[in-house]
């Protein structure tokens, strides 16, 4: 079973994948891919390293600026594209989970070849989109994370489930109130047509229309400094890989 | 009148900035933004310049990682993001057009509350969403754009016009498939049709709706080395200011 964490540097990509890894450890042989180029440290053992090919700091020492380092990282990885994927496939079948990290910035991941031809090529990758609470401040802004979620699904071709990370930081009253948002989706469209910016009406549009876009994917609540939400992942992917992709 | 370009790094914002406004100098006052703390050359003058408070070179010494000072930079500019604003208005009020060059990743502006915030308080910015050719392999890659361009739309509140850049790249025969597949969204969704993975399925479904959400924008066809659709952008950005944003 393949599981891929997305999101935006700072979404908590990295650290999740250690602490939902050394869950399953306790049931299961788990398997870990390290995408990025620009980490330093990470909280798991990798089976995979992009970072024995190149790193982010090795190309600015070779005069790239920072962001041409992050892009030229993923070109020259693209010419390599192969062996990751067999590579990724040989742990498959070693592995009950192989978890790949992808990289800090999401960008390079779904506008980039390297992303879209490495997860075009694996069998049912599940795609965990991690979004940090601090992004949901309006309601447009819950609308916003749900057709996200969608074209990542739609660029990589892999079943994406939404997920609000570092669930910890949140007070019960903010919890249940991104909760209502996410899951309630008549709430939400309500909330919209009393919002009467031109975001407001454009979030309405989209939030009528999203039912026959989406089938109703569950969104995922985790924190990996507790632990929450670890079952319902696990639930989840086992569910996913039994049905393909199926998860209505 | 405020222009803003936004795009992944490497889809030629930086460029594109410079060449559009050494165009519009000929005729008009044009002042410069630079949003990006991670470039290092600019091609312009810019009379306003992240650069001066914090880049992410500065802070990789003083021990982040790539990603992680990209972040802390615009955690950092967010403190100060009334500033740039104010700054902003000031040099709108007395100039005719204002180029903002956005971050090299274009994560950090729309998922960021510095851009957020920044573009919510400046009057009628068009934003203009650059994509590489290189990104439009299949059908449903185009549905991908027009929808992204959406979603900026929906997170920066500021109407967004999708442009593909370098066209002076493309063959005649290239250059006229993705303006088929832009311009005729009954032909595209004609031949998502026919694609049976499920990346097509969801695509088609988006398509069908998308008149639905979207005002028949214009897709711009950029070129920053011969100049190609610099008038069709200038025509544009006349049409949004003076109607408020409305580009039916």
């Amino acid at each position: 079973m393949i599981i891929a964490f997305l999101g935006t540097a700072g979404s908590g990509k990295t650290t999740l994948t250690g602490a939902f890894g050394r869950y399953l450890e306790e049931n299961y042989r788990v398997a870990y891919v390290n995408l990025d180029t620009g980490v330093e440290n990470l909280p798991y053992k990798p089976d995979i390293d992009v970072r024995d090919f190149i790193t982010v700091r090795d190309l600015m020492k070779e005069g790239y600026g920072p962001n041409g380092a992050i892009v030229e990282s993923y070109d020259r990885l693209l010419t390599r594209v192969e062996h990751y994927i067999n590579k990724i496939l040989e742990l498959e079948k070693s592995n009950d989970y192989v978890l790949i990290d992808t990289p800090g910035q999401m960008e390079t991941f779904i506008f980039h070849e390297f992303g879209v031809k490495l997860m075009n090529n694996l069998p049912y990758p599940l795609v965990v989109y991690l979004s940090d609470p601090e992004i949901l401040k309006r309601p447009h802004d819950y609308c916003f994370v749900r057709f996200f979620s969608l074209l990542i699904d739609l660029r990589l071709g892999a079943t994406t489930v939404p997920a609000l990370n570092k669930v910890d930081l949140l007070s019960e009253k903010e919890f249940e109130r991104h909760k209502k948002y996410f899951e309630d989706i008549e709430y939400l469209t309500t909330k919209l047509k009393f919002d009467v910016s031109t975001q407001g009406l454009l979030a309405y549009k989209m939030c009528q229309v999203f039912p026959e876009l989406s089938p109703p994917v569950r969104v995922l609540y985790l924190s990996a400094k507790t632990g929450v939400g670890f079952e319902d992942l696990e639930t989840l992917a086992y569910e996913h890989y039994c049905t393909c992709g199926d998860l209505t």
